[in-house]
């Protein structure tokens, strides 16, 4: 099979790879669709994020969606031709996160794309199969495939508390502000603010469900008063001035990665109480992904700015810097797309 | 100022009264619209509920909109002309459950149209100043007045812990039934299973947020895994019918009343491990409650199917037994609608 | 090695039977001290608990303790001769219950002395290897095998919510009600209520935790305004009238088997929005349970009233009837006594 | 009466002040004892913290206790002769954050001792009834006073989510270290270790509860993976380090005051999922307060290493200062001690 494969910073080579054989209780999977999220173009750029570094050729990509092909021991043959979205991890059963249905923070996670293991920008890809999630014809290829970052919003919104009624504000207008935004809405919130720098940023987030928009350097946010804050932007001072906007016993959930430290008003917590945490990907979102996808409470189609085929992988990593894109997609077997 | 005023079971009579005077911490509110309740009917014709009786005359309603008209002392003189939907409890401060923000559970509670207190079918009423929450212009008098029941939905749904992506069932399809789909939807719920004994009933839901009908008499609920229930019948055999709906770790949500016992299937309690529990009216509701019909995302409007003056307070009380009915409002002052 | 098994209602027979190879990821326990619960003596009575029916010989005993004697694939030898407690459980960890960390809600489970999986009343047994939990040297053999039933008190105790200062009140002093007293002690329950028909029995809660106890005839209950409400009895009668003396937004949880339906006061669960739910089985309470032990928040071995080896196990399942019996244990290995 | 009044930094002068009459739902309390606490001392040697500047001669002390003189209208005059333990707090019952129960959150508060609300060092004080906490005999006047900060303990542990079993690690073994140490025991945790750069304290620490202590300097938290951590130092550098010792999904509570700021590690909290809030006084912890003194849990008693009459209330909030102090109070009727 084709696979992209990552040899050095900034190079991809396109490699024949044998099909790999589905394990016992795993499946394989002809994949369609793979969108390319800032981790990947990371990796492909800096050869590393933080202390995963890449030493060996890699195949990056994590957002993926397929259709079953083959099915491992233990897995009904029925699940043959089964469109699913992938939920690209492999959780150690016997961890006491995994058991405490915390899997996401397994120590002994295996998740595609990060060194050592591969990802999905090839042909074929295994995964256990209750972590191929059949999605309903409704969904698209591409959707199926965005049900990753939607999962992140969701893992994020779920954090916030967020529900109906929720006041909400978002920091930082990239694919996981506007993802994070459409969720939040789907959760049923009721004002939700994003900010963001950029003007044309802004004015996407308000087609994705923003009830308005600000910018952070002329508006103040501390009067907003909302019941929930999550940070998309990894901006260390949009994250110290936002937090101002929360009221008290609100939450604040940090999302945008990059900072290792971040100095954080800790009077603030204690006066208002406030209740800080992050996410570290996601855990039991895929379900509630597919159902908002399927049934139009988040549209994941009309953030797809880009396609690519996968023999083009290096020029898709690199289409954050084309101005206008929100999310890019390989499209692996773009003859049967859906 | 003008009361309908309950006398004796069946009899409504007009009776001229004082216009009270806003307390300390109260305002004064010209009543424009009130809801007709199933509970208000039930005085009306039985002049009892339980152990709540109506011996003396009392004025019905508990489900008002209207304007400020006058604050007393402590309130702001700049509420005067303010859109409010009533909140029509009055819970005392200093007990427990007040204290612990259960104010719904406060045993010194005085409710509007609860013997002997009277509730709003009348010119003017008072009610404490944080209970009487602003509602903007995109809310007319009459969703100001069905956020008392709304709330109701609300109470429900939150306690049954329904989130994005939940799958619901609803038992009963009456005015509680429909505007619980409707808030279930709100929440993010994407399957919302309605049943009722009444196929016009059923077709009402289905406009209002059911993605599902059932006819109980020949369809098994059994099936369907839902991740909440919530009955808004109060007919024990739906009840323990539908519990078996429920997933593991699901929740039920008894909100339809009548019954003071029933027998329930206490061995699929336990080897489910579901979460029983009922709601008593609400707290903390109306903000929800208003964004939700603010926003659109819920529509009270058009569950108003008739409307009466003061005058016809009787008739009003006696809809219920009109086909098609869902609810009724009392139109107090008709000339300055909204 | 020596297994005592049930060939038919009333009759156990020594048989004897090959060692168990332990499983990839299991481990091999020499059983040291199985705890008599009343579902083995109701198999050993009946050969049956509701749909579960001893079709085939079956070997009871599902409180267990013991020291690995040797490990499967996967699992470090360095655990041969850790002396463990076995959470007798073996999950499908692909199951959605299982993967949300409800793993005793799993549909697939296979659990120990439940048909047709054998249970621990013989000298070896295989488990999982993180259901074998490790215990320090201060937790004797006796007490390790009484984590299993301790742990069905940590799981009603949590979903009581019971934490320091919490009232409680316990119907049935049983070997569950005298744990559960234990375990809401330990908890930080400072007014623990226990009551029970037998004077006898109402002594034995008063020395392990409880702080009063009731006769329920002659005794009124509703009073007692408690934060929690756990029933150890299965009584219908009891649980009705017991569920009285909850505070509003308290908790019932019913531990108590038995009955399939119970008519249960649902108007006082809306009046005062309880909280009624079940337990079935357990799920991450061994870390507790031990630490408890260890640490003499709860004393498991002053519960055990007889000791029986494993060639006499009929009359330890026979045992419940001996006045003053709380606890039987079967020492399988008696030279071996920790 | 008397009142010991701060006039300026650093002095304390007896003063003669008419008896207050107790408002409608007051209590008048008789005062007996009064913990002085490091804000007391803070307030006495600066004059201010933070935003709050002591403009006009103000009477320090907010842990008090004291017996029922006079009732206010609308108080049961059966109240009269009640030993109290005084809930220092004065919310407005109407803002949403004291509707919803965190009335400590009330924008609107009034708190004992806080600049321009008079506290307790004098001999009689008013309260709302509700906040007047009626004790038991077997709790003293010393330890009534210290239900404040025992308080303050328990609104940690809470926030922390300390249960039976629970691994904590308490950083800072000063009076409220210490306390916290006594309130996580108390809810059930069996692994408490307390962080301090003092041998002195840490011995204290051990002495009230800790199971193990660890000098910061010397010994490293970061492998101790418990399940809470709960800052009562203050300090920064502790607060960065001990993070590091939460287990995934744990709880971080700073208690501990003085920053306004702190370089917090937000990736290890992303990457663990870690919770880090804040307490701000607290709200319902005075029943378990009570609960837990009454019955021994913890020992308040023990904590008192000083005592002073009213007239050296200057010499109490200078005694901090003194080699093992742990608690002042100050005994303003020493005749009628508990």
């Amino acid at each position: 099979m084709r696979a992209a494969v990552l040899v050095e910073p900034g190079r991809i080579e396109m490699r024949e790879r044998p099909v790999p054989e589905p394990a016992p209780g795993d499946v394989l999977v002809r994949v369609t669709s793979v969108g390319v999220c800032g981790s990947d173009t990371h990796y492909y750029r800096e050869g590393r994020i933080g202390e995963f570094v890449v030493e060996a050729p890699l195949v990056l990509g994590h957002e993926a969606a397929g259709t079953i092909a083959a099915v491992g021991a233990g897995v009904p043959a029925g699940r043959v031709g089964q469109r699913v979205s992938i939920e690209p991890q492999r959780p150690d059963p016997t961890t006491d996160e995994t058991r405490r249905g915390r899997y996401n923070l397994c120590p002994h996670m295996r998740f595609y794309a990060t060194p050592p293991v591969d990802g999905a920008f090839c042909d074929y890809v295994t995964i256990g199969a209750e972590f191929a999630h059949p999605v309903p014809d409704t969904v698209s290829d591409d959707a199926a495939a965005l049900c990753e970052p939607l999962s992140v919003g969701i893992a994020a919104v779920r954090k916030a508390g967020v529900t109906a009624g929720s006041r909400v504000l978002v920091t930082g207008a990239g694919p996981i502000g506007i993802v994070t935004a459409q969720v939040a809405r789907a959760f049923g919130a009721t004002d939700i603010v994003v900010t963001d720098l950029d003007a044309d940023r802004r004015a996407l987030a308000r087609k994705f469900g923003a009830t308005a928009t600000l910018d952070p350097r002329t508006d103040d946010v501390s009067d907003l008063h909302v019941d929930a804050y999550i940070d998309a932007s990894g901006a260390p001072a949009a994250v110290a001035a936002a937090m101002r906007a929360v009221r008290p016993a609100g939450t604040v959930v940090l999302v945008g990665s990059g900072a290792e430290t971040m100095n954080l008003p800790v009077q603030l917590i204690q006066n208002r109480e406030l209740v800080l945490t992050g996410v570290f990907r996601y855990a039991h979102t895929w379900p509630t992904a597919i159902a908002l996808a399927a049934t139009g409470r988040v549209d994941l189609d009309a953030m797809v700015t880009a396609r690519f085929p996968l023999e083009r992988a290096a020029e898709a990593l690199e289409s954050d810097r084309t101005p206008g894109n929100i999310k890019t997609v390989v499209r692996v077997h773009p003859g049967d797309d859906t």
